[in-house]
């Protein structure tokens, strides 16, 4: 790649010339976020980065659910509440099945040790008389989900033991990146709730940690929860299978036993809130049975707190489902919320969407497919090695590196339209030539108005008038991860 | 308390002429790390915290230890290092009894346990004739000793069986504030040590999440690893007595059971780490035979790894032992460290201090002995029911409330001087006054470099002249929390 002058001058008449008129014009609208942004940080009280869009829940519907949640939100963030909590006490758990992605007509992790179960099979002839192995293997679903999450434990257990805890998560990465749901077609990660992202997200900008504490297996749900949720492996408490320390040809590994460890499920919730937590949440979201016991926990405790269940009531965006259901199974919570307190979320009335939309237009798909490094910032080549790249997220997140920091935020695009809200960035130092390049990159960045990408594969940025501000390359997001 | 302009101007005059005198005059020094961190964060890429001193790690000597560490941190954390990890991977754990705070003559908690196993002995004729109880309650220290981590989880499994685990936790809490060690005379935790705090502060303000991963009882530990280590319970690995959950008198509760659940020591270590943690650390950090295996899985992973030891080689400011001493033993550690690129840390030579320094002067120890509820600013009172306020601790740390967000720094004191390194701070935004009085504060606090406490107990902040720029009132810290 060149970065002679000569060259970036080119571009820089090329953009001018050629994509003014490929793109509609805007009025030159002020960028006020970023704006509002950078003078926060120089007074040293930036806004929470939510504060850039003036709603933190956009996929939420006005009503008593979402006013609950942003109501204890405020209360306990604010120290003149009488509710006010600090940093430390805020912390929110989550159910994962049912709750942060789907579960119908199975809990996904069934399909993962099913492929695995048939392609083992054949070695294990004691399977076809053997339950839960035999349902499993003979596709009778109303069996499999009668032997519920400790079945699909126990076929896990059986199907991975001998496998080292890093060969496993290797195998359940490539089978998510793969596997596809029977009847949405979409790949597992992608049934993740739009709602459920957008409240992972307030939270923790509101200095919430956020916990998945679920009776799924909790190093498939490791496998996927920071890239999906953003929630670290060390914030999932999940069933467990045992694994034991071991040393091979010299090395040390930890490899996995036929044997169930630890169940994660209703008395087993506030159990393991307690063996890997050690404090008692204030914020639980569950939506079946099994969480009963989780969410009574979190409510009975001094303080301020709030209990909330997901009611499946969308049969043609989701499922429709509660008392009688074999999976999910809601029924005692549906009976005793009201007297609990706890607040019932209605996913047809109270979520205006469902799943990230995956854009139809092919051009915001090759958008979001690969990492744009970038190339040229104002017309000029950037650094040699510079590490500047851009990741657009389908859930309206951006996050990348600034030349120097990292950084990470919101975005809001609508056809040719492209902006960005407040970033929150890392705060270390470099050396001069990237320091300098991170600040023209970050002024730049809160100018864009309009995108294109090129025939040529190039993502142009732009500002209202259409001038070309940043040129980026398109990357392979595995090699860039 | 008055807050109208006349008694604010008495203030303000009263400082001006009375406590200009009482303290020595300065040179006009310029508050250059406090202007540098407004500088940076104008741009948005503030230098970390611990660039405002020198030197993150005061207490160690310069030596091969000291810089194995720094070399670490700053290639782990350069992206042009070629040994660059993401946040995400920065992952540090951190052995308890021994490493993080002494463990002489025998671990902290056996005295814990002890006092109340001879409280509840006469209840227990049984306790007399059974082991781990007999050679507890007849004070066998060299049978104590050998019973181990294990006996200790025994006799607290048999003595706070029954108790909820918020029970027990309070007892912990109220022990650990009065009991002391019968040889220094310090609470128990006066004896973490000053250059491990300071090591957790350096790596987690380099991004690091740091996790205590002990053999010693998980609850106990939570008890106090905030406070002094800085630490939330959810980032405390440890052994563990069963825990169940009831419902009594229509309320849920965890009871304690008297049954051992997980002892986290030697290859329990690793598999704590998997099953709480769920990634490999990439920095481990013990004093005995018991880290071996975390140790080892922790430098056997791909890519860039540090494993250090403590080895206790101070009898005069500590103790003295290794291979024979039955409380952490350190043999094979010392035969294999140099094999397998393990860092060892001689206390007596790679640290200058050892327990955080209770200061010797009253003032100091009255200014540490309270929390500080800021009354004027300027001269001017502060806003109805202002939260502002401000916390010193021994270990050079400050952290308190600059009127609407939480603010968490380092400060330098003596004599009569005292300054503020650089302060990182929440982002919330308040009421317009708050704000107002934040700016106040925060610049206010940039040019302090006095103190002073009055006769009638007011903390007195004065500039390099010796100007009053600030008065605080006393609140007992445990009022403040």
């Amino acid at each position: 790649m060149k970065r002679d002058g000569s060259n970036s001058k080119v571009l820089d008449m090329n953009g001018r010339n050629t994509l003014a008129a490929l793109t509609r014009k805007l009025p030159a609208v002020e960028s006020t976020a970023f704006k509002a942004a950078l003078l926060a940080s120089t007074i040293g009280v930036a806004a929470p980065a939510w504060a850039a869009s003036a709603d933190p829940l956009p996929s939420w519907n006005s009503g008593a659910a979402k006013d609950s949640i942003i109501e204890f939100v405020d209360n306990v963030t604010d120290p003149e509440s009488g509710q006010y909590l600090p940093p430390a006490k805020r912390i929110a758990t989550f159910d994962n099945d049912g709750t942060l992605w789907s579960e119908k007509p199975l809990y996904f992790q069934f399909y993962f040790a099913l492929d695995r179960l048939k392609a083992m099979a054949p070695e294990h002839p004691e399977w076809q008389t053997t339950e839960p192995f035999a349902s499993y293997l003979a596709g009778d679903v109303d069996k499999m989900v009668a032997h519920g999450e400790e079945g699909v434990l126990k076929v896990v257990a059986a199907t991975h033991a001998g496998q080292t805890t890093e060969e496993f998560r290797q195998a359940a990465e490539q089978w998510l990146k793969t596997a596809r749901h029977g009847s949405t077609g979409k790949l597992f990660t992608e049934m993740a709730f739009q709602p459920m992202l957008e409240l992972l997200d307030y939270l923790r900008e509101s200095d919430f940690k956020t916990f998945i504490v679920s009776g799924g297996g909790v190093d498939f749900i490791r496998s996927f929860a920071e890239e999906v949720y953003g929630i670290p492996p060390y914030q999932v408490v999940g069933s467990s299978i045992k694994a034991t320390y071991e040393v091979r040809d010299g090395k040390p590994v930890m490899v996995k036993q036929p044997e169930i460890a630890f169940v994660d499920d209703k008395e087993g919730k506030p159990v393991g809130i307690h063996q890997y937590i050690g404090a008692r949440p204030v914020l639980a979201f569950g939506n079946s049975d099994g969480d009963y016991q989780m969410l009574d926990w979190v409510t009975s405790g001094e303080g301020p707190s709030l209990g909330l269940l997901l009611h499946h009531t969308d049969p043609l965006r989701e499922w429709s489902y509660d008392r009688k259901s074999l999976v999910g199974t809601l029924d005692r919570g549906l009976d005793d919320a009201g007297e609990k307190g706890w607040v019932l979320v209605d996913m047809k009335q109270d979520w205006n969407s469902v799943y990230p939309v995956k854009p139809a237009d092919p051009a915001q798909a090759q958008l979001f497919d690969h990492s744009w490094q970038i190339e040229y910032i104002e017309g000029r080549g950037v650094v040699d090695n510079s590490p500047a790249a851009i990741d657009f997220a389908l859930d309206a997140r951006v996050a990348g590196n600034s030349s120097c920091n990292s950084f990470s935020g919101q975005y809001s695009i609508e056809g040719g339209d492209l902006s960005f809200g407040q970033l929150v960035s890392t705060r270390r130092a470099c050396i001069d030539s990237l320091m300098d390049q991170e600040n023209r990159f970050l002024d730049a960045l809160g100018r864009v108005q309009q995108w294109h990408i090129s025939p040529e594969g190039w993502l142009f940025l732009m500002d209202e008038t259409g001038y070309v501000i940043m040129r980026a390359s398109a990357l392979s997001k595995e090699a860039s991860e």
